[in-house]
């Protein structure tokens, strides 16, 4: 009695997810890495409506050009075959040891000047593929020890590599946009633009910054504590959010990649009601791919791993169920009414009021019943408990 | 044999610090609060230059306008007799129940209009008293629960509030800058503007972003897992770091403001490093007050209390001596070197160079011995065992 | 359309939960103490079975032996009245400044033998009241700083703290029994005893440790990133889960005391399977009181105060619904099965069998097929997320 | 102006540390792996005393009898032409895909034997070349989901396995002791024994208890955010503590093994000063090897390892001068004293008093004055700043 996807769904996965071959930190593989062209038929079957992946998962590190064709074309006929395309891709600059102090911020020159090349190689890929975003993972771009890096010249490699990448988008006339992807730490000791907000901060600083936006993956703004969905309503409110990296983590630890739902559910509910539903009183939505970023464990063998991928789906859906009903429940409009919620909207200076006026009223202060405006209910736990049961099918 | 602190060394204490009362969520108070007058004369005695303070630290919450006037005039006098200048001041908008949810983010308009009088009031004092700084810690401007806020909303309603009190401070002339102090939680379950990069990003959208900064905190960082100094060095790169917070912070968990050095000592270390030191290859530098925000712990008397003031300025600059030894170190210098540090200044494009100059040039990609420049060691280690061998004083 | 609780599900709460004045760290009260015959009262309307207490809550610290009858000849008399019983009593040895560094390990003797006067006179309290658990939370033993304690001493004082309780309860031939309540920190630094773990083990070398077992609280075991159903899997394992606090939390940080479910729902209903089902192939049962420790948000009135409690109870009931079709349904059955997870009741070593027999045996290893024992795929991600789909009402 | 270590120093290092190829979660190997020979050799160079390792570090896993032969006769060559002992020895259970469950309370049965059969041959070859420990690391015994494990037959299961491989000890007569290294999480996503608490408590239902102890480490408690100090003195206390494994971990992450020292540097004093001091009123003491568990950094190349190497030696023996000192110093034995450091080794009963004495005994409760005893100012901020100041040696 599953759900059934639609392409209008748009859901996605990483070639890098399925595909694993569950080598981690403490053993080696247990599985072999899966070939892509097979990835994309069996995801094709699931219902996904779009792939994605790094350079070195379809083509491995160091082809010749001649190789890379060969490879590039029988991917494309998959591709063909299912109606599956290609909405993302990224690079990567992180497995390889030339990468080791990162790609735009390594200490290495060399390394920098590469590191770009292989990104704009990338590129054109992309755009060849019709791609609207291309994910840029700084994984490797931070360091263990504080004296590792100049932090104020890190800043400013990681901005000329940006917009470096963004000019050359430009200059192309290609269509992509940039998604940075942030993460706390791991592998490195602590990694630049470590949240949603660093990375904000940094694009905001950026000479191209109209085409530089976010990749936020669940798991990464909860290995910092934060709140993932509360991270994606600033990124929106920013006008930012170009692609979403979904996933369980559970708690602070290392990256777990869990199954989307496998870890904080309630959470993932809270997400998918910002995705589907978007802000009580409107605004920006999101309404890219469902790109799920998870890893199948190492537990499993490919029975698994496509179960596993078939429950990202199904949670997704059934959240999805449960959150528009949620927004429609009579009772939860209500309680958002009493709660103040839609009432924030309001701005706190009436339209056309000076600071002078609101200095000059005594009803907003001299005169205000502090006490009376204090004792005000707001009732966030009965709301709460509201999402709650919607969440969990008890409404 | 202890250092002895100038006022050259701008150390700056928190009312609010020293004063405490001790308690706590699960404990009642162990001490009196201190008369802020008493703290004054003892700071300055301490080698302290300047004290900070909220308003209703000074002034009690629901003073008449008289008892107000007559608390300030014993307080300026203080001042006056010690030399002690104020040079930040901030306001409470967390600690009276009508703040239960948040002050420029309220639910309640009622209460975002009465927050911001309290803060325009206070703005008003600080110019009085010739402060150059006015921190904003919206320790309440949150949820616990995520539908208990439309974050859209939210967002909008904190710029408007920051704006409007920019607005404010440009239309009175004041030379007031305001310094925003990022939490991620603890009063509320998620506070908005979790960390530095949250509040820069938000900040540059501001429309008097010209005036508006941060007012970063060691152990706020901290409880979300990130390095305090990595924070300090992308608000000085983004030109926002208007002020500083030090404390301690052992890991994780509730808020501790421990003693500087108390919690985290080597990064502790890092951070000195990079405020005496600036970055390796120049830039920006902070030189604005070292100001302590940190709780004398409640097993103390009153002979605690100073003592632990006396513990924050020691362990200052008892590391800035080391820092300072540590760059002038040959040897560090050349480990820096050998790391590559130096090298990230290097733009990764030579002045001039174009994209299409670095896509020709073979040199980078086609033709790079890979293997060759991936088997650089950085020596990082060995630089990190020199900083910490200077930071324990055995060099 | 809500779940009616009965007697039955021995849903119990704490007088310092829904009666909890709404102060914290950062915040006055934002709402007055609760009367204790009230909290009766209502939540007998709400379906509970029991209250808990510390002898603070229901009798003011500093009461004269008068006073402290007329209370509780009143209290008794609302027990009475609604049929509500005192299922467990535990003593606030955290709030008076007297415990500052601790009661049972404070370093000041003095002090020591304070806190074991004021357990000893609430043990007599909690027998007069038919209760059956005497909780003991050592929220203060503990320390910020490491040279702070002797930790050797402390140890030792702690187990003869607990020694001496247990004593006079055995001397008295009262029936009650001990929970030690563990919790990693806050207030203080570092709490001793600080997860379920610890406490077991300090249990394990006391003379009397017949009586003296658990009471793990959902949130302590998650401030340190433990899971709570583990932990209490490992204390029914060891005979000693006495009693449970349930409660909620989100991630690692200070202590949220939210509704139950309210934090990791995900983990609440795995609480309440192994609760209510127990362990798959049998064990140990908790059939104790559903107690829950939580506070209602400072944002709340008293309508929401009662609302959160009720959320409480809903909750559980809901969970518990799904845990039981959950593990009735046979495709839950078969993939248990397929798991393995029946498989691990059966011992290592068969009935009988020697080390010398396992040793001689070339099937377990000489001869083995290790890659084709590995490539056992577990099931693990379809098994979790029939889970989930049961935990949210989709099956 | 190095110091130099003897062999008295008792320094010892895992094989698998500083021959680590740098590979991780997500990235290739960076170096080659190092010949345990060349280890051994470079490490009596450096001044260590000893080696540790697991089985498959030497001997390949799936080597026949005769290779394993060969290479442990070179290996112990190296042995003897250096001097160097191996004074523990560990097993891999958590490499080889087999393991992808567990060992010990791998949900397949065949594993377990499997599992059983690898510990048992390595506790031959431990004893064949004289080590005094065996460690027993179960980094795969746990579980990602809360269904996958029944968690009292997996806790059934790892005290069987235990008590299996304690018994072979004893009927061959070995002198080995057994030590468990408790982890929270990574590999799995929670591991089973995750604290020094929750591996104590194991211990004690064990049949063979007396030869099975503990070997905590460093960066496992705190990536849990516990004190690792404090849960040393917990196994010292219940004579436990039977090894150590130091490193350096900052925060509550991914496992990061870094130098000793080169984490949470405070901390890592305390740990010093409890193993070379001891308990400020005596007990147990360690006296076992100071052995080191870390990782040279992935940037590194092998003269950065040995760097790494010494740079472990170096922070220990610098730590060790400064612990000694701290103690030694007048000044410090006073705060001890103030803060009644000592007094909380005197019993809270004295020797010969009943529990009616002290309930007789109104000094105790009755006529205590409760505010003087509270107002007492237990300095320990000021004990601390002592630590702090010995540690950066600035005393």
């Amino acid at each position: 009695m599953s759900l059934t996807p639609t392409r209008e769904d748009k859901f996605s996965f990483g070639l890098w997810t399925v595909g694993w071959n569950a080598q981690d930190q403490f053993g080696s593989a247990t599985r072999p890495w899966l070939d892509p062209v097979e990835s994309v038929h069996k995801l094709a079957e699931l219902g996904a409506a779009h792939v994605t992946f790094h350079d070195d998962d379809v083509v491995p590190f160091g082809s010749s050009a001649a190789e890379r064709d060969t490879i590039l074309e029988r991917f494309k006929g998959a591709l063909a075959e299912t109606g599956i395309t290609v909405e993302m891709v990224t690079t990567n600059t992180f497995s390889h040891p030339i990468f080791k102090d990162g790609a735009f911020t390594s200490n290495d020159r060399r390394v920098r000047r590469y590191g770009l090349r292989k990104v704009l190689r990338n590129v054109d890929l992309a755009a060849e593929l019709d791609a609207d975003t291309f994910v840029m993972w700084g994984g490797r771009e931070g360091a263990e020890y504080d004296s590792a890096k100049d932090l104020k010249a890190a800043h400013d490699r990681y901005a000329e590599g940006l917009d470096t990448v963004a000019a050359y988008i430009k200059e192309k006339g290609y269509k992509l946009r940039i998604a940075i992807e942030p993460k706390p730490n791991e592998p490195r000791g602590d990694i630049l633009l470590p949240t949603i907000g660093h990375a904000l901060a940094l694009i905001s600083t950026l000479e191209n910054e109209d085409i530089v936006g976010l990749n936020p993956e669940t798991g990464h703004e909860q290995m910092a504590g934060l709140n993932y969905t509360t991270g994606l309503a600033q990124a929106l409110w920013a006008g930012k959010l170009f692609h979403i990296d979904l996933n369980g983590q559970r708690s602070i630890k290392y990256d777990q990649d869990l199954v989307f739902g496998h870890g904080d559910l309630f959470s993932a509910f809270a997400t998918v009601d910002l995705i589907e539903n978007g802000f009580p009183s409107g605004g920006p939505k999101y309404d890219g791919p469902r790109h799920f970023d998870y890893k199948p464990s190492r537990t499993e063998s490919f029975k698994g791993v496509w179960e596993s991928a078939e429950a990202n789906i199904q949670t997704y859906l059934l959240l999805k169920e449960r959150a528009i009903a949620f927004r429609e429940d009579p009772e939860v409009q209500e309680a958002l009414e009493e709660a103040g919620v839609y009432e924030l909207a309001q701005p706190t200076l009436a339209e056309g009021e000076t600071l002078d006026d609101l200095l000059n009223d005594p009803t907003t202060f001299e005169e205000l019943d502090v006490d009376e405006v204090a004792s005000r209910g707001f009732g966030f736990v009965r709301l709460n408990q509201l999402a709650l049961e919607h969440a969990i099918g008890a409404r």
